[in-house]
């Protein structure tokens, strides 16, 4: 008999999310009587989706019930699942920050972010040590590479990253005109770094069509065609990514991939098409936000207008996601191969086994068991792997344990910065922030204070 | 009884390490019997070292045995040690590559010469795995870490490389006003990366000595002190990579660092002392080589004018470099500690088994066994020895398999390349330079060419 389940969804109110989740869930039959608590520390934003999950769950007549709390304890106690959602200060603080980097020089930003955003998913694992030791956490927001690499080292709580940027490679098909339902792929790597190590079109292998694409229609494709911000998967930038590499990037991963390809708005372009410069670049970056909020007040709306019926507006369709699934693998036995990362522990060769990868996993009751991905090809490694992981032991030693000399380093590393003077002043700037002030609190600097 | 060796020498025409290698030679009575085959595709000059080296023997009534041959077949048939002194090209090529790089905006050079010494390296291992495969093969020219590392992946012939540097912490007792013979040190990492893991001064931990010299007399110091273009040990950058790393950097270890060290001449004044901007700038390299001529010319002089008593000239005293009593431990069990470079094989934690580290191990006749160092400080590592195996396995993968990928990841990764576009022209241009034609043969370039 299917089992229900405790689930704490921590920064629930993000509406984009919350309502996917909420659809899900009550769509998913095998989790009926399951209870979910909606978590947020913007006690507006939480009140709102918990009167869309109650009304939505009402209109189908789904057996969920749904409570809301801004205290994170409250959500984590006797929880099987916490599903950690958050974003720290939101995308407000991302801004913010971005804006006072690029006054010091850095253009689009220095991700100062994401260690907040990994010291906050560890202080949630680390109360669940407390209040919930057995129950999973799934980790929705990112960064999920290095805040699950930080996770799995700081505590023993059972942690599983999802993201859906492995599905990038249906994007490949359509371009090159596949019948989606014949492509068989597998990726994998870290997250947002993840790479096509199969791709076969009607069982045989179909990189010779990306090949072919490469060769006769890429620059047509490139001069015609002027993407949506989201559409990065057939850029210019994938296509000199999948060259530099020998295996082709997917999903998010083209839009990072080196400095090279962000030095200001015209590069971004001719990388990732005209006007927009790709997800990334101010006006990319800006429609996406634009979207977002229009989404957000949409939903809003719609769960304060008791005269809009919720499930015409926000069809009952599963979204795809897949942290529903995951758990129902985990609880009712309903076994099925998902993307998921988690600690490597050899699954791809060269990788240490306490860093978390992005790669194909067999869930169900017992676990989850990645298929063993074996060696990648080398250049791959010494081209992109090595170097993002390096970059990721920064952020996960930084996060960790705060250390003024780890964020020297990481911004000596930074193409951008120019000089050793410019790396200590902007160093001390950041650990001033009030932001950063609970970080600084811990940081360790070097005995003598560093020369400027 | 001491067993005599047969020894081959690669690269014999450099007057100055030969010399040593005859004194030392002549002064180890227990491998006395001996004979040495001096080997450079300079026929001049290795006659004349061969001749600098039957009149020394000579005047000493060492029982050493000389031959001299422009074959490296020669030298190694046969051989039970291989000392490998090479530099391709020599000194020139070194500089005209550098001018042709500083061309194209590299100050000091972009470092190219590197995958052309490790290749000749290799191809020496590889000519005794057919000529004298039980041999050792003792690495003296640079880059030992690359190189030792590559030798030890492509062959199975036994590797040691060999440097002076970590002696560097002599320097630092010296300035500290500490007396020699009452310090005790022990130096590991990479070659030419090496960190003091352990200061003792009378049998306590001397690093508060170092720590109150930084904070009472260094300012003092550098601005009294004009150092010559060789002394970096005590250099403003060494203090500074103390304190960035948590480990005081030994010998030729300061001298590189970080890009940031180095962007101009002013800069490394700076971090090196003036007017010379320390040994790597144009100043202190220019006055290095015109010393090193200067040596040469004394050498070749001597050798050639019969009326010149050369242990008058050249006092036949121990030089202190390490490859005689290497070879007397491997030989006649006179067993001795000595600073190798091997494959790390647990020795360092973190760091690869097939990656060759520079370390204290005990040497007999049993072999090398390096001492234990077990993990390095975690901030070392993040900040310098990670960075650095990183920049080492793009030189060794280019060396034993060429690949333009990887050369452009090593332009792209370096700081002074300002563009894609720059990056994809210069390793064009590299590839197609007379000193690289025999690697360009080899190399495997993406399917599609890369887009400028």
């Amino acid at each position: 008999m299917p089992r229900a389940i405790r689930l704490g969804v921590i920064g629930a109110g993000s509406a984009t999310f919350s309502v996917g989740l909420v659809r899900d869930i009550c769509l998913t039959e095998s989790l009926a009587g399951s209870s979910v608590v909606l978590m947020d520390v913007d006690r507006e934003r939480v009140e709102t989706m918990h009167r869309f999950a109650v009304r939505y769950a009402g209109e189908l007549g789904a057996k969920v019930s749904f409570e809301w709390t801004t205290e994170r304890e409250a959500a984590l106690r006797e929880a099987d699942f916490v599903i950690n959602t958050a974003q720290v200060g939101g995308h407000t603080q991302v801004e913010r920050l971005r804006a006072w980097s690029e006054a010091r020089g850095y253009y689009r930003g220095f991700r100062l972010k994401d260690c907040l955003q990994v010291r906050m998913m560890v202080s949630v694992v680390r109360d669940m040590e407390r209040l919930c030791p057995g129950a999973w956490l799934i980790q929705a927001s990112n960064p999920v590479f290095e805040g699950c690499t930080a996770m799995t080292r700081a505590t023993g709580i059972k942690v599983c990253g999802l993201c859906h940027g492995h599905t990038g490679y249906y994007e490949i098909a359509e371009v090159l005109g596949l019948d989606e339902s014949k492509v068989k792929a597998q990726v994998a790597g870290f997250n947002h770094e993840v790479w096509l190590t199969n791709f076969e079109y009607e069982g045989r292998d179909a990189y010779p069509l990306i090949d072919e694409w490469i060769e006769t229609k890429s620059e047509q494709y490139w001069s015609d065609y002027h993407p949506h911000y989201g559409q990065n998967q057939m850029s210019r930038a994938a296509v000199e990514l999948y060259k530099l590499t020998g295996l082709f990037p997917i999903g998010d991963t083209p839009r990072r991939g080196g400095w090279w390809y962000h030095t200001d708005l015209e590069t971004k372009k001719r990388w990732y098409g005209a006007p927009l410069g790709g997800f990334d670049s101010e006006i990319g970056w800006a429609m996406y936000l634009q979207e977002l909020e229009k989404r957000v007040q949409r939903i809003h709306h719609a769960a304060h207008d008791l005269s809009v019926r919720l499930t015409h507006e926000f069809k009952p369709r599963i979204t795809g996601e897949q942290h529903f699934p995951l758990i129902d693998a985990l609880v009712n036995d309903n076994e099925v191969t998902l993307q998921v990362n988690v600690p490597n522990r050899g699954a791809i060769e060269g990788i240490p086994g306490n860093v978390v990868v992005e790669l194909p996993a067999v869930c169900s009751h017992r676990s989850i068991q990645p298929l063993q991905i074996g060696k990648l090809p080398e250049v791959l490694m010494l081209t992109h792997l090595y170097p993002r992981l390096l970059e990721a032991e920064h952020v996960v030693a930084l996060s960790l344990h705060p250390d003024e000399r780890v964020l020297m380093r990481m911004l000596l590393d930074d193409h951008r910065t120019k000089s050793w003077e410019e790396a200590v002043r902007f160093a001390r700037e950041i650990m001033s922030l009030p932001e950063f002030a609970e970080m600084a609190g811990d940081i360790v600097r070097p005995r003598h204070g560093f020369d400027s």
